[in-house]
Order: structure tokens, then C-alpha cells, then sequence
């Protein structure tokens, strides 16, 4: 086995357990598809290991185990993870180990409990016995031809409580085999000097190298996590965007960019680019709603919105970055708002071909426009075409595609459990000519963007290309029920471009209805170019 | 002046400045109105300084400092915010100095530039006349009677850059009268170890109280701000919920508790109870989605999921909990999902006051149904409405109070810029006795809403209390635009209960359908009890 020292110096390894810990989170639920969709990308990400699930516990992992194998990875090693026999089984007899060999992997990773009142209170077992179960489980499993890392489970809280007891509880796990052994903060309770502090005696004891597990119960995981590191720890374990049981564990989308670029510890080889690509396909894929203030790799991470940030980060990015944002796959973002100002509205038009000069006469009412808008509850972060528009309008030089005369908008039920028919009406000016349809659609929004698509496409083909790709609502005053405000988004492409646009209003049909005609407008107008 | 030594045997500071660094964080827009109620949640909070806004750089933050006058605080000290005088200005000729003492507040923040490649690259300016700009400029405020606190910005990157400059600004901001020397760590990209090193020489030479001010970009910003206090810092400056520029500022909300449970440091007196409610209003006053995540204060801090967890937590709540949940007013949640299992279900069915055994043979069927309706997208946690209900059904214990016969939803504009009109229609049978209406709304869901309770209210007259709170659209499966599914959550209330309830369709007016239907049922169960 290779001293502690040999492999620190040579790189760390990152342990990812967004497929075991990471589904514990709350409103989240992978199916064996996704599983096997994420681990192909935390293999291209470089990961070193891939904690894919518990088979003794989730039937659903057990398939996973199945189909993984057929996949091939470059750079990472899938583990299994498990408990320690329970203390009325033996090794042969215990359905957890048993489902861990049968998952077939090389790699298993084993928790055990460390803190004696987990032992006494949660298992309800002797020390002794608990001492044996975590020797013989891992004994178990090496002479099956497996290595296996040991999740020493509660491990900073048992330590304060009983620092003998749960040095004894590591020192078993060796004995029995274990080749890594965890460190686990599973509460997220403890702070990084007593992490500090721990993981430096525990180091002196321990003859194989150690890992990190963290949980944000105190958000300290990513702290906690690179304080060991700093103390001498080998393997560090987290989730993609830290998603996990209660608050999270730590979060690896932070560690790893702070590893490679603050500490000069290369965990990924060249892949950190593809950092923030990766968190959004597990934001996506766990159909969690995106965190854009997330560290790194969130939208926010790089936006400026503050007028004397803007200033000075058009001069000279440094001076409100801490790292340049192309280094994670992530890109600046000057936000338009009441406290951009002038210069931030100015770098945002010319990003449009509208050339504006600092004094144009026009550039204080598009300030106002602008304001007003906001003050509506419009949003242009991500509604790009909207704003386009909406500029072009205000400088006198857009000239409308069509023009509505009307819609009408039917949804019916008939009985409790009949099906619904949603139909929209719409006629629609082009020039001279009216043209008068209708449309059904698998809900009102889509029945009115059938309408108006089959109403225009006649006199304007290239709609046809065009495809919605995303649709959000967001609810915007919470305290007046269904009479609030709703602000729909719309995310629209065709083959070379994607644009976003925006409405706002009382009536969720006429908001969609703005963000529609707007998705078509600008469609035009990008074809005009 | 007090030595540090001694107010630090005290208490720490809490400086909190939400209502401006907060201010600049994406999405977010405080009104004059808002500021006024978010200072005073905070005051009864118990901080002790509430950064108001920049009266120099917002229009709207010069109105708050005036209406400000007009309340009066508890534990609060308002303070304004500007920075040092243009390098141009004679200190009474600048304008951002001007309005800060026009502000009114006996306390000022001044911020001016520590790191030396700012001075020549964002201010343009000779390092020597920055040094001049900030001791000059504190030394006016003085002469005016104010307190001046100074905010060394960049003060770690500035250190690392150029010690001896960064030094020379603190000490020239000292020469003038600063009482406090915040030291910021602007960019956000400082280690906690470089923090510790930092604070440490900085508090040798410095003779007047320090403080730290951190930003998220490496999401270290609580950690470093800890690290800071264990170093002796004594003035501790962040935001609520951690808003603010980019990533966020550091968040109180979990610094505080973080001091007063895990570092025996009191900073709020008896207000940590309140803490979560706190952090419930900025967020709804911002208009933000609330991160069920968010250690300490998220929905989801001390909600349970994995099977083990549940069953240990259920027999001693300290096996997967770092703190008590009341200590921050916040509470247990056992989640009801694939990972739960029995014994989750068990608890959860139980908390409805309906009994089963562990073994019952109806158990085995909730737990499919419930499956079953969340793999359709429906999601119970935060629609205890509909849970209980689908339970009763489920069991066969559900009499429906009404049934659906029909309805029909029209939204009609006409023209370009007409109104829209949103009808609907609902026929329902109570017993034998039909009842079909019809009503008009602010939109289709809220015409719905109408139209129900004008069918129902005649039967249920005890329908006319309940009052819709909260209505929120999700959309689901985010790669199929306009068709794609949407969950509808709705909350009610009556003059006692409050209570949630769900619905998921790929036509927006069945998911609210569902969810108003749900609501009504669950008012008339209550009802019953």
C-alpha cells in the first residue's frame, strides 16, 4: 500500500456521491436512466470514483449495478455503498453484504458507525459488538477480492464525545482491511479548526490515507472539506452542486475549481472547463430549479449589477473577479438595472449592433423605459430578445411583423375525470391580409402558440424552424392568490440561435401571450440580418 | 476608545447591510417601502448596525434615509454608505460626501481602495493621493460629528498584492478617525487560511477594532467570517440569506447561529428563535424563490429522507441533527418518498390523526399509490392538503362533498392593446341538486376559482373563509416549451388553519383545477373535525 505521503504528493482523488447521498436530497429522484446519463458525465468531468447507489436498500440501484457495467468509463471507478452486517446476521447471511457483492463492483465503500451513542442509541448494540461488526464486514469483502474504503459514519462528533472509542472503530476497519478511511461530518455540526484538529491527530494514528466527507448543516462543507485537505487528506467526497440529505453535502462544483485554481492541487486534469456545463446537466436531470448565485458555476457568479462594478470591470476584469470565468465553462454578465446606470446600459446595446453614443438623447429614455419595465416585474436576464425589442421600439426602429386583432382561448372538461380540450382562436394582420384560424394544443399556452404559429407561417415559412425549448412561470406578488401577477419566460431556437423572451400580467394568457409574439418577432428579426 | 482586548471579551458586532450590498444582488429590488419593513425585522432581530443604502449613488436610498428618521429602533444604529471623495473634489465640494451627511446618520461607512492595482487601474490615480482621499475624507466626517467606520475594500487581494500599501491605507483611515477598520475580502476569492494569517498581522498593528467583510465567490464566505472572529475580529458585516452582489455576501444566517450554538459567542441576545422568520421576510420582500437548502433556515435544514435517517431520528433526534430545529424557529420534517420507506409513511400518516399498524395491509398500497403519484410529478412536502386527502382515499374514508360535472375557461382580447376577459363556467352536483354558474376573474385560474366557490358557497357557506395565499406555478419537464407538464401548488387559509394543496397536468388549468378542488375538499374535512 502506498504511504500517505507518496500519493498526497502526487494528486487528490475525487470521490462523487451525487448518485447515492446526493439522491437523498429533498424533491430529488433519479431513475436508473439518469444515474446512468450522470455518471457518464462525471466520467468525462474526471472524477475518480463514482458512488453509484446502495443495492442493499434501493431495488432501483440494483439495476443500475446491472446496466453500468456495460458502459464503458475512462477515468472513473464505480462504487457500491453499504452498512456493516446488522449485529444479528452473520457476514454470509447478511442481505446488505451480499447485495454489495452481487453488484459486482471492484470498489466498495462500507459505513460503520463511529460515535458511540450512534452505536448504543441508534443500533441499540454493545461497543464491543459494533467494533467486530465493522472488522468483520470489511474482512469479509476483501476476501472476496474487493477493496474497500471505510465511511467512518459521525466520525467528528464521536471523536468529541469519545475520541478513544473512535480512534478503536478506525483502527478495526484497518485491521479488517479497509484501504481508505472516511472521515465523516454526516451532521455538518462541526467547524473547520476542530476539523483541523482532528484530522491532524487522527493522522498520526492512521496508517492508510484518509478522506472527507462533508455535510453543509453549517455551510462548512466546502470549507471543511479543503481545511482537511490542507491537513493532509487524500480522497475528498462531495455532490455536484452539493445537493444531498437536509442542507447538502459538500459541494464539488466549489471544491474542485478551489483545489485547482486557489491551491494549486490538480484533481481533474484538464476538464475543469466543462465544470459548469456538468452542474447544469444535474440541476437539469434532478429537475432542480438552477441556484444562479451558486459559487463558480451559477449565472450570477460573474454578472455585475453595482454601477461602479460594471465601471471598473469593463476596465479591467480583475478588479471585480476573482478568477476569470472561462476557466469553469462560466462568462461575465453586465445586468441591466436601476443601479447599472448609464455605462452598463450602454456595453448592453452595443452588444446589439445599436450604436449609441454616452450622450445620444435618447439613451435617458431608454434608462426610463427600461425602469419602468422592471418595475412591472419584467425581467431581461434571460429574456435577451424582449430587450432587444423593446430597445429597438424606444429608438423608433422596429417595424412590426403583424398585428393581433384577436384571440380567444376555450378550455373545457366535461365530468369529473374526462379529458380536457384546450382550443385557441386567432386572427392576426399581415400587410393588408387577415388571416383568421384555430389551433387545440395539449394546454391553453400550447393551444394559443399552435394558433399563432399556423396564423403566420403562411406569410413568414422560416417559422417553421422555430422551436420552443422552454417555458417557466414564476409567480410574482405570493400574497393574492390566483389574482397575482405571473411573469412567464420563454426560451425559444432554431438551428443556429436561441433567444429568450418575457411578458408579464394578471392573466397568465396574456403573459404568454407577450412572450409568444415577442419569440416571433425576434425570430424575424434575427432573419433579417 | 475601548481596546480591542476588552470589547471583544464582550460581544461581536453584527453589522448587517442588506438593505445595500444585499440590494446588489440579481433580481433583486428593494422599494423605499420594503427597506423600511426589511430595518425593522431586523432591529427586532436585535443587530446592531443595519447598513441603510448609498445616498451619494441612489436616488431611492436618500428617501430612505429621510423617512427613515421617523422610526424608532431598539438595538438598530442605521448607517449610511458612500465612498471616499473623487480624487477631483475638495472634501466639501463632493457630492457623494455631501449626501452622506445630508443622510442625517451619526454613523458612516466609508469605503475607499486598499489594494494598490486598483488605485492605478480602476481609480486611475497616484497611490499616494488614494492615501490623502481616504484620510482626508474621514477626517471631514469626524469634524461633522459623525462615527466613521471604514471599509477597506479589496483588503486581502490588496494585501497579498502589496502588504506595506494595504497597510498604509488602514493606517492613514485610522489617522483620520476611523473607529472600526472593516477588512473586505471584495472578490470573494480568499482561503480561510490566508484569512487567518491576515487578521492575525493586521490586529498587531492596528489599534482600533477590526472587522470582516466577505463575499461568497468561493463559497468560504461563512468560514471566513468565523475564522476571522476565532482571529479577533470584532465587527462581523453580511447580509440576511446571504444576498448580494454575484454569489452573495456572507450570510447571517448562518453566521449568527453558527457563533452563538457552535462558539458560545453571543450576538443576539434571546432573538435567535426569530431567525428563521427573518430570513422567510427578506425573502418573500425580495421576491426571491427560498432555498429549502439553506443551512439553518431552509424548509429542508432538518428534513429527513433516507430511510435510516428516519428511523434514528424518530428514536433521538441528535443521531442526524447538529442543533435543536427550534433554536433558529424552524422544525423537523419527515419526507415521504421511495428513500422513507414504511416507517417514514408510518409517522407521516399518523401526524393525521389516522391510526395503522405497522402491518396493516392497506400500508403496503399507500406507499405504491404515493409512488406512483410522485413519479407523476405531484410532490407532497408543502401540500399536506392534498396528502391527507389521496390517504383517505386511498384507505376508502373520503366522502366527496361535491362532484365535477363540467367547466369551461375563455380568455378573449381583442385588438393589440384591448383588456383581456377571462370567464368561466362550473357545473357541479351537491347530492341530487345541480348548480351551474358562471364568473369573470383577473385571469383564467382566478375566473375558475370564482366560479367554484359561487357553485359550492350556497351549499358550504362556511366556504366563504377561506382565502387563497399563495398560488405557484412549476413547470416540470423544462424540454417541451409550451407542452410541458406543471405543478400548481396552492396555499389557503381560513381564520385558523393554513393549509397546501396540489396538482399536476400538462394543461395548466387541470393541474389549478386539481389544486383548487383539492382545497375546498380539504376546508370541508376540517371542517368536520
Amino acid at each position: 500500500m502506498p504511504s500517505l505521503t507518496a500519493t498526497q504528493a502526487s494528486a487528490l482523488e475525487i470521490y462523487d456521491t451525487t448518485l447515492r447521498d446526493g439522491a437523498q436530497a429533498e424533491d430529488v429522484s433519479f431513475s436508473v436512466e439518469d444515474k446512468l446519463r450522470v455518471a457518464q458525465q462525471l466520467d468525462e468531468l474526471g472524477v475518480h470514483f463514482i458512488e453509484g447507489g446502495w443495492p442493499g436498500a434501493n431495488p432501483k440501484d440494483i439495476e443500475f449495478f446491472r446496466m453500468v457495467k456495460t458502459i464503458p468509463f475512462k477515468n472513473a471507478t464505480i462504487v457500491a455503498f453499504g452498512s456493516t452486517r446488522k449485529a444479528s446476521n452473520s457476514v454470509r447471511k447478511d442481505k446488505n453484504l451480499q447485495e454489495l457483492l452481487a453488484s459486482g463492483t471492484p470498489t466498495i465503500t462500507l459505513f460503520g458507525k463511529s460515535w458511540s451513542f450512534q452505536v448504543t442509541d441508534a443500533l441499540g448494540i454493545a461497543l464491543a459488538k459494533n467494533l467486530e461488526l465493522i472488522e468483520d464486514s470489511i474482512h469479509y469483502l476483501r476476501s472476496k477480492d474487493r477493496r474497500v474504503f471505510y465511511d467512518a459514519e459521525h466520525f467528528f462528533d464521536g471523536y468529541k464525545a469519545n475520541p478513544d472509542y473512535a480512534l478503536q472503530t478506525i483502527r478495526r476497519a484497518i485491521a479488517g482491511g479497509a484501504e481508505r478511511v472516511i472521515l465523516c461530518d454526516t451532521n455538518g455540526g462541526t467547524m473547520p479548526w476542530e476539523i483541523r484538529e482532528i484530522c491532524r491527530i487522527v493522522k498520526q494514528e492512521c496508517p492508510v490515507p484518509l478522506g472527507i466527507h462533508a455535510h453543509n448543516d453549517s455551510e462548512m462543507a466546502v470549507a471543511n472539506s479543503l481545511v482537511a485537505v490542507e491537513s493532509g487528506i487524500l480522497q475528498v467526497q462531495g455532490t455536484i452542486n452539493g445537493i444531498g440529505e437536509r442542507c447538502g453535502n459538500a459541494n464539488l462544483c466549489s471544491i474542485i475549481p478551489n483545489l485547482q485554481l486557489k491551491m494549486q492541487r490538480p484533481a481533474l486534469g484538464n476538464k475543469l472547463t466543462h465544470l459548469k456545463d456538468v452542474s447544469g446537466f444535474v440541476t437539469e436531470i434532478a429537475n432542480l430549479m438552477p441556484n444562479k448565485r451558486q459559487p463558480y458555476v451559477g449565472d450570477a457568479a460573474f454578472a455585475h449589477k453595482g454601477g461602479v462594478h460594471i465601471h471598473a470591470v469593463l476596465k479591467n476584469a480583475a478588479t471585480y473577479e476573482h478568477i476569470d470565468p472561462a476557466a469553469v465553462g462560466n462568462r461575465r454578465r453586465i445586468l441591466v438595472s436601476d443601479y447599472a446606470g448609464r455605462s452598463g446600459l450602454l456595453e448592453k446595446v452595443e452588444a446589439y449592433g445599436i450604436s449609441l453614443s454616452k450622450n445620444h438623447a435618447k439613451l435617458q429614455e431608454l434608462v426610463e423605459t427600461l425602469k419602468e419595465r422592471e418595475s412591472q416585474g419584467y425581467q431581461f436576464e434571460g429574456a435577451e430578445g424582449s430587450f432587444e425589442l423593446l430597445m429597438r421600439k424606444a429608438m423608433g426602429s422596429h417595424r412590426p411583423s403583424f398585428q393581433l386583432l384577436g384571440f380567444r382561448v376555450i378550455v373545457e372538461k366535461k365530468q369529473e375525470h374526462g379529458l380536457l380540450l384546450s382550443e385557441a382562436t386567432v386572427m392576426v394582420k399581415v400587410g393588408e391580409v387577415v388571416e383568421h384560424t384555430a389551433a387545440v394544443g395539449a394546454g391553453p399556452v400550447n393551444a394559443l402558440d399552435h394558433a399563432l404559429r399556423k396564423a403566420l407561417e403562411k406569410f413568414y415559412p422560416q417559422l417553421r424552424e422555430v422551436k420552443l425549448l422552454d417555458y417557466k412561470v414564476r409567480v410574482l406578488s405570493a400574497d393574492k392568490g390566483t389574482e397575482s401577477k405571473v411573469r412567464v419566460l420563454i426560451e425559444s431556437g432554431d438551428h443556429k440561435d436561441k433567444w429568450g423572451t418575457v411578458g408579464v400580467s394578471e392573466n397568465i394568457m396574456e403573459a404568454s401571450w407577450q412572450a409568444l409574439a415577442d419569440s416571433i418577432e425576434y425570430k424575424l428579426l434575427l432573419a433579417d440580418r
